[in-house]
């Protein structure tokens, strides 16, 4: 979370936007609330450049829950749906999709260990919809252009890990979702923007709360929503609209990004990047050492100087820079300082 | 909210348990975290009574999200399920089960605006599960005492709006369910107790996160919980356990229903009570005037002494005070006080 977002949190904790109430215990039906979300979903339209034709639901349950949403809804008689599987995520999402129907995995990196992103994708024109995974978090890979579907075929995109890092044309998809506590704010929120006239397809005999179609009649307050997250977001947002929005943001990932890439490509083998280039990630950099007994003192040395996180996933081990939107470009210096001079001393 | 909860989350909100970052940032997969989701379930353990049988959920989605989740997670082919049906929450509930298989409302007070609750409920053995909500929000009655199931038939209970408002036993029940908003803590998370033998009936083609037993298997993080949500539940708790338990809490809230409700019987009939007296809910008080406009002038003046939020839910008309637990009983006698003052000057 940006630290003036989490500020302004703290200031008006125990009273919201003039109630004398902590935004926790606000009810969701008064003016203040509508106000503020009102607020929130005018923000991501902003800085994403929504077009009007898609609709805006702040739901719960994460991205694991729509895994089984996007099948669920965006299912046709007869169409298999097809995914890209570029790794953890993407192996998820298609597992849960096998219960709706076909699933056609038209492409996979997974032989060398998703380090890289497919370039040769092509959706049929007779699936239900097509799928990706816009960053790999445990790889470090991201899409770098966005894959042609034909008109009839809605492209959806998993952007947890890379919302918001670079800009983006939303007119690409016809459904994006992201679980809010890797980029946008805390856990507990997803953000779904998904184009109106996909959201009638669900079958009718499905529960209220599985339908976008329910949460889009009601402004995604059918039930009582996450109050407090969307609140987060919304204050989260609002810093990032006034630093410059998503250009300045993506300016400033991709220097974060060269800094760390730099250090490793300049190591001469000391540091090995796990992403082909072609396909490196703006969020996630994924190295690894000479041994894992290299890796475990270097994660250890990091710690010390509150370099924490710097160990890869147990599911792929080596080491992981995580450099979401929030990290500031000094945190980012600092680890490559450190990494520049564990090297020195290791090498 | 209760106060001292929201300044504790107030103070520590830069700097979660000595990590130097806010809780609304820290990764769920740090052992500070696992500290506090742990906590959080043994106090719900204590305060409640659980017995070591019963497994302790943190979902999201709400009680909504378990008005699906009950009958798919509960259904037994070619049993019914059974549902008393109390008010609109009820309702609601009953219309997700129709989804699942056939649904018997054997018992009903629709027909007396559910200004009661049946007395006569008799569960049939062969039943799936049998469904009853503690306590009616928009009507103002609650359950006085648990009806009986054959110990083949799991009775579930949504208290989401009497979560721990008394003393009760837990193993009366098969499930329970509470959207935290009304009594546990913010908006986001709904806490679940489930017996362990039944979160096995499930059908294995569900998708993960409909699935208790993925929520159990993973102790609440199959994915990202609401962290922030989960962390307010636990502050809430450990405040509700230092002034005493539930035992005390009861003790309270009688007082405080007793308050208002000696003001409704003591008006001469100027205030109506909307509930029967052998159906009072202790959570919310629901009466009546003699006019839609003296209702109207009522409201109007309580709003001007900050005493918000007095009218009747849309769909009901009339009145209502809701005196969820963290309500001080200062805040009822200030209501009483104005009650029987407006009574002097408008009857």
């Amino acid at each position: 979370m940006p630290l003036p977002a989490l500020e302004k949190a703290k200031e008006e904790f125990l009273d919201f936007a003039g109630t004398g109430m902590s935004v926790l215990e606000i009810s969701h039906r008064t003016k203040e609330w509508q106000t503020a979300i009102d607020q929130a979903t005018d923000l991501v339209k902003d800085l994403l450049g929504v077009p009007s034709e898609y609709k805006i639901l702040w739901l719960s349950g994460g991205a694991s829950t729509q895994f089984y949403m996007v099948p669920l809804n965006l299912q046709v008689k007869d169409k298999p749906m097809e995914y890209v599987n570029t790794g953890g995520w993407s192996t998820k999402a298609i597992k849960e999709a096998k219960l709706y129907g076909e699933v056609k995995v038209i492409a996979s990196s997974e032989e060398e260990k998703f380090s890289y992103i497919p370039s040769d994708v092509t959706f049929s024109d007779n699936t239900a919809f097509a799928h990706i995974t816009g960053n790999n978090t445990l790889y470090g890979t991201e899409w770098q252009s966005i894959p042609n579907t034909s008109d009839d075929v809605p492209l959806v995109i998993d952007l947890s890990s890379n919302l918001m890092d670079q800009e983006m044309d939303v007119k690409n998809f016809g459904m994006i979702y992201a679980g809010a506590q890797k980029n946008l704010g805390p856990a507990g929120v997803t953000l779904v923007v998904v184009r109106e006239d996909l959201i009638n397809r669900v079958p009718e005999a499905t529960p209220s709360m599985q339908k976008w179609s329910t949460h889009v009649g009601k402004g995604s307050m059918f039930n009582t929503p996450p109050v407090f997250p969307i609140y987060m977001c919304k204050l989260a947002l609002e810093y990032l609209k006034g630093i410059g929005g998503v250009k300045t943001l993506e300016k400033i990932n991709r220097e974060k990004a060269k800094i760390l890439y730099d250090v490793i490509d300049g190591s001469d083998g000391f540091y090995k990047g796990h992403a082909r280039k072609d396909s490196r990630s703006l969020m996630n950099v994924t190295y690894t050492l000479a041994s894992e007994d290299l890796e475990t003192k270097c994660v250890a040395g990091g710690t010390e100087r509150g370099l924490i996180g710097l160990k890869g996933h147990r599911s792929v081990g080596g080491m992981r820079a995580s450099i979401y939107n929030a990290m500031p470009i000094e945190g980012v210096k600092a680890l490559a300082e450190y990494l520049e001079e564990f090297k020195e001393q290791n090498q």
